[in-house]
């Protein structure tokens, strides 16, 4: 788990510590065992990323399938069932030029009219005026192709993360220690844990407790497993953007699908925006004080502003009947006097319009808050002064619903997800067999720096490993031979700085050709996907309120950008295709 | 009449040819004299636009009036009733500037996620390529104030200006002879005239008629009267952005209108959008062509596109239903394999690409073509080469239905208007009294500079008229003192350049203070606002398919950035609040 590609930063995804892939355990190595297997050595050779003929990639739709079958039709209430024994009958080299020029023309068309845009980078106000300098967020023209079973699979599991999350969230010790030492090398998390240190002295209960997570997977081509590459507790993004390109595929797919051989229905529809607007919506009522606020905490600059728009927008038209159909009896005609009111605040306006009444109500210019939905904080930049940081730790004291609060910020770290991975520490959280066995099988290998096989396995076989720094906002993880030169050089310099990295299994997904639309421009290259799943978790004491899939978001980019079909480069959004 | 203010320009409107008011006969003149009457010179004094108290304008809603009314309720019916007895409750200078500002946040991100959008003047790729240096389009934050009764008067006199441009259009004589002098002076028109003579000549027949009007208003302070401006029978700007900002005015008033005392059932519902990509469609099924298309004419480059976008995603989203559900026999399954699909071709692309089929056929690269919807060749500009006026040649010798045909768009010439505002004339076209009235009423005094009364009461009240040359793309109206002398310049040059223009009545309409939204900031302003009226028209030989009024365009600039409140400036879009 990790801050890492939570956003609020632009959806182009250059940025550094927004990286798509990196290695993890198969299932089938001993989940008891965090060592790494002999087998899976064998299998893993040292490859690059397979680039599968197209033809078996994309659009694997059974040719005689030409209608919407139950198969894909039941997609949607996620029944489980066996493997696909679909087969390709589009060959992306074989669509017309003509037809992608049309559609990548209706698609331009579409995003435009529907908010699917961004601020540009080019133009100077794009970050904070909404409504200038937009551009239309960077998408693949059509949906990738997924294995419906392995989608399944990562939708089952998002309550059991949820829950997960929740129940380490409040094992204060086990986050204190299992970070004693990141906390030495790395002064963002020692910063983050200084709060929740205080929280722990004054025996600070969050009652009420909001998650609005992701857990993102790549496909492993050889093992054929879907591996979790990390768990977003904070500031996950592209609910809003990710539900809209969906409804562009869709589209798409129903005025081309016919050209294109293939079905809109087994493109699945995409509600993130709205259940996560309806969980912020849920976690006021759960506050129930009718004149308080949701406060999005915000980036100076944003320019994937829309991408929250869209949940502040959802929340204002769609919640006001929503609140009266489930709770007419908790608030006093809510929806006429008192409708759920978003408010945006940066780190530094919260420190210096902020106080915290003595009941531990948190005002903010003057608005009570009953959730602070962050989407900032999640990285060391930003935190540029001490009013930050202030700011943090006002928050976390008072009484408002944190989303998330330090502990669930804390939880989604990569070192704990290195140490959740460890023998025997799922069972500490989690009793059912069954649930515990489902998440493990998400698990790649990850492993401390402490561990002197692995590392040695690593010199000898740096291609098949990914050293993530614990570090935030640097995000440069390393691969191949640089892997081997950075463990060497740890060795000769001592142990203290192992804490500042863990090591994990390199995933190789497949590569398949793909349409990237940017700027107005469409281009054909190879390109590897990433699957993110929502969860939204909601608890008041001992009453579980939400706990759900929201939906998803599946992010493309172009494999030969980087080392193997992972690490850095340009992303864009998508959405899956289930076969 | 006249090509007037019609588009695909963008919608900021500082083009010159789009300028927003000019005088007309009031209606208690003596309709079967188009001389100036004394009462009228008596009544207009030479005032600048009267600048009532705020107070008086806006939100003139009774304060005992907070919930919906039936009143409000039935103005989408179009019921006619008398004035309104209602009473101002709202006063914009009162405004809470928080207030103000939270509007206007809320409306750039409600903008810029429903694709109130137009292309940016400063981003190069912004009038060729979709999606790419897109800005909101400039509006006004909040409906302006309009009288139920005189609103309408307009819808309702909507159908018979349809049939009497059909009725126009037919008689080859009338338009050549109205014509005849301004052919000499004006090489635009005489082109015009030069294709409606080759088509007279070869007694070309257009059994199919489509026409997409708007009628343009203003109401003068002084006599309570709704005046027409012009009658735009070509490329009618603004039915998809106009459509959109009046949602966007309803959802301000849905999340505000408790705290600005206003109900949102006054602003009229605006469906000219889905009004007018319904009547393209019908077009489309009377020309009987399942494999046909619709070819949009485009300028080369357009920051407008979005509104002309809007009608294309209406028709691909919306109409195959509704084909389905009106003609389900004649054609075969056509919403199967025959989507209606719409194309964008430039004139010189229509002249490179268009051919004519032996039986009448025009195929433009490869595509039949069932309807020809013009958002291009109203000005001169639009014609920089012979290739121009051999496409337009070429599509009008073609079966395909033309919106407009060259009749029809001679027919929204300001000679046009000016020759039906004479005595007698409407009812070479109109057979029913009372609809002849209804016309007449919202005539404003038109006159030839061949009326020396006229002429010599001009050059000593100019105040009073308003200049309008019949050229187009120039579109420079002459005012004030303006008019005088050119008045006097022509009566030393001799009868000749007459021709080129025609003298109208000057309206003096209320200015009102208003929030004008441009670029991501608002500013507050005296403006005043121009109401049009969409109509569409469809027939077939003896049937009428289509007779209807189609949504409306209230349109809003600064009052004080031109001349008595009319003239060139920056226009925003707005929508009517009904009192």
């Amino acid at each position: 788990m990790g801050v890492g590609c939570s956003s609020s930063l632009p959806p182009t995804v250059n940025n550094p510590h927004c990286s798509i892939t990196f290695p993890h355990t198969s299932a089938h190595t001993n989940p008891t065992s965090n060592h790494l297997p002999i087998n899976w050595l064998a299998r893993a050779h040292l490859q690059k990323p397979t680039k599968s003929p197209i033809s078996k990639r994309l659009f694997t739709l059974d040719s005689a399938r030409k209608t919407p079958t139950l198969k894909c039709g039941r997609t949607a209430q996620m029944e489980i069932e066996g493997g696909s024994d679909s087969k390709p009958i589009l060959d992306l080299h074989s669509l017309d030029d003509n037809l992608v020029q049309k559609m990548v023309y209706d698609a331009l068309v579409w995003s435009s009219l529907h908010g699917l845009v961004v601020g540009d980078r080019n133009v100077q106000r794009s970050g904070t005026v909404p409504g200038v300098g937009m551009v239309h967020a960077p998408f693949a023209l059509l949906p990738t192709v997924f294995p419906e079973n392995q989608w399944k699979l990562a939708c089952e599991v998002a309550p059991i993360f949820n829950e997960l999350v929740d129940r380490v969230s409040l094992d204060g010790k086990f986050l204190q220690e299992s970070l004693s030492r990141t906390k030495k090398v790395d002064a963002f998390t020692s910063r983050l844990l200084d709060i929740h240190s205080k929280m722990l002295e004054i025996n600070k209960k969050e009652e009420i407790r909001l998650g609005l997570h992701r857990s993102d997977y790549m496909l492993d081509e050889k093992t054929k497993l879907l591996l979790q590459i990390e768990l977003n507790t904070i500031s996950t993004s592209f609910p809003g953007l990710g539900s809209v390109v969906s409804e562009l595929h869709r589209s798409l797919l129903k005025n081309y699908g016919e050209h294109l051989g293939c079905d809109v229905n087994c493109t699945p529809s995409n509600d993130a925006a709205n259940r996560f607007s309806e969980a912020l919506a849920k976690a006021w009522i759960e506050y129930n004080n009718p004149k308080a606020v949701i406060m999005v905490v915000v980036q100076p600059e944003e320019r994937n502003m829309y991408d929250q728009h869209w949940l502040s927008f959802n929340l204002k038209e769609r919640y006001p009947f929503i609140l009266f159909m489930t709770q007419p009896l908790t608030l006093k005609n809510p929806f006429n006097t008192h409708n759920v009111t978003m408010i945006r605040k940066t780190m530094a306006e919260i420190d210096k319009e902020g106080e915290i009444q003595p009941d531990g109500t948190l005002l903010v210019g003057g608005h009570a808050i009953a959730v602070i939905y962050f989407r900032a904080g999640y990285a060391p930049t930003d935190y540029p002064s001490e009013a930050e940081w202030r700011a943090r730790l006002l928050m976390e004291h008072s009484s408002a619903i944190k989303c998330p609060s330090i502990s669930y910020h804390l939880t989604g770290t990569k070192k704990i997800q290195q140490e959740l991975a460890k023998p025997n520490v799922l069972e500490k959280f989690i009793d059912n067999k069954e649930d515990i066995a489902k998440l493990r099988k998400c698990f790649a290998g990850l492993w401390s720096l402490d561990d002197a096989d692995i590392v040695d396995t690593a010199i000898e076989k740096p291609h098949l490993f990914v050293m993530k720094p614990q570090r935030e906002g640097g995000g440069n993880n390393i691969y191949g031979d640089d892997v081997r030169e950075a463990l060497l050089r740890l060795r000769k310099d001592g142990k203290e700085q192992n804490a500042a990295y863990i090591l994990m299994q390199r995933i190789f997904p497949t590569d398949s050709a793909t349409f990237l639309v940017r700027d107005g421009s469409c281009h054909k290259d190879h390109a590897v996907s990433e699957l993110g799943i929502y969860g939204a978790y909601l608890r008041n004491k001992d009453k579980v309120i939400v706990n759900e899939r929201s939906g998803y978001l599946m992010r493309t980019k172009v494999s030969s950008s980087n080392e193997g079909g992972v690490a850095a480069g340009f992303a864009v959004l998508d959405s899956l295709y289930l076969t």
